[in-house]
């Protein structure tokens, strides 16, 4: 059988990230590191995904970290070298071979195609591949 | 500004599931329904990202849920009709435009490249994208 990464699969974005972070050497590493609230669009044609989000939902937000390298398979965790490098699948780094952010956030508010949520710590621009409710355990 | 879906990214597999489930239709929707432990099998080159991962870790898996159908937006939860139609991203079905699973699981053992997890629901032969440390809150 040939190796799994040989294969290739294309994202199509669904929506993009509205933010005043737009420095990503400033920006907080995780939401409760001082993220801001943010507004993410979302394209015309993905209106009807949105059907059912409702303002105090709990979702998951994954994004496409489109400024990371991809090649980098061991990091020291958090950018710094007083932490032993190791794998990039035991941290956080956006630094990975597929490098999806996930963002757990409240929806504060749905305004058409734009979704206001809570803390989020994905720069301006950021690329929105899907999101999804939090399932919470029975 | 041109549309965002507009934009394409790649994404290359790292590894893939290898597991008793075959049969995406009695496949469980969910981990906690019934789902076995799984083998995720990562390729030779993807080695040194696993370095840091122990038994006993709980991470997210991530996975490309390859047989979904991307152009469905609205849909009867958990496939019942008895359920009102409503926007994929209020959902968790694996019909949405970027079929991207989250599974919570635990690492139970780790044989080289190969990692062994809790109740897994994705079925055998399902290419994964990345594994990540679940974030507890401080």
């Amino acid at each position: 059988m040939p190796p799994v990464t040989d294969d290739r699969y294309e994202l199509r974005p669904v929506a993009r990230i509205q933010s005043p972070l737009t420095d990503l050497a400033a920006a907080p590493k995780q939401a409760h590191e001082g993220a801001p609230e943010a507004w993410i669009v979302f394209d015309a044609d993905m209106l009807d995904a949105l059907d059912g989000l409702r303002p105090g939902d709990d979702v998951v937000v994954l994004t496409w970290l489109h400024r990371s390298d991809r090649a980098v398979l061991r990091v020291h965790p958090r950018g710094d070298v007083a932490n032993p490098i190791q794998g990039v699948f035991s941290t956080r780094s956006p630094a990975r071979p597929n490098p999806i952010g996930l963002h757990e956030v409240r929806i504060l508010a749905i305004d058409g195609g734009r979704v206001r949520v809570s803390a989020l710590e994905a720069i301006d621009g950021t690329p929105v591949l899907d999101v999804k409710p939090v399932l919470r355990p029975a």
